[in-house]
């Protein structure tokens, strides 16, 4: 049984449910980003997923992807896996701007200040769009 | 036909040529770090490929991390596709150590001194471990 870890709850909002993963968004008001995180209990790595759950996840992240490409037009997607203070496997597919404030460089680990209203109205868009994609 | 973009031959070294991706390492002589860059022109997103050569390139993804963990033994894997300053699509899989430069941060974007010995001592090793996996 997977069991979200409560850092997730605390830095990110529920989209939906995939076929793999949890679609969640992350706290970050000025660069839309979004979370993956696969229902599988007790894994860190990409490589210790079994090879079909690989290949939902990279779907996953194609998916992903696409809503935030057709949603906030960026410039760049950037996907990552890292997991140094979070171990519970996670992707992070994040809409890149060439003036954003990290640009070109890593966004990971950059303070953003917080901003409900931002984030209520990136929320808004997703899922309007997530209605139109599932129905 | 797909060429591949100065920048690499000059950050990295070849390794081995897999099914969709080239295999390369990188010139970090402290973090083991591999860089897949599959072999399709024009492609900047994961969610240009095809579906197959997505599922190739999660499997290559795998291969590439299981090849660090193997001989290298690293706290993390961190897998990153950024292209902010490279957009040709590269997937970077790279060991992470409690201990390194940039823990538990990001690592793309921090300087690193050059040191051609360690590199060739890395190249070495991989090098073995791809022909006992390959023969």
């Amino acid at each position: 049984m997977f069991i979200l870890p409560n850092v997730f709850e605390g830095g990110s909002r529920p989209l939906c449910e995939l076929e793999l993963c949890l679609l969640r968004l992350s706290h970050d008001p000025a660069n839309p980003w979004l979370l993956l995180i696969p229902k599988r209990p007790q894994i860190t790595e990409i490589c210790q997923l079994s090879e079909a759950d690989q290949g939902l996840l990279v779907k996953e992240i194609s998916f992903a992807s696409n809503l935030l490409l057709k949603e906030f037009a960026p410039d760049k997607i950037n996907v990552g896996a890292l997991g140094n203070m979070v171990p519970t496997l996670h992707v992070h597919v994040i809409a890149r701007y060439r003036n954003d404030r990290a640009w070109p460089g890593p966004i990971w680990g950059t303070q953003v200040p917080p901003n409900p209203a931002e984030l209520d109205q990136i929320e808004r868009r997703l899922k309007k769009l997530l209605a139109e994609i599932i129905k």
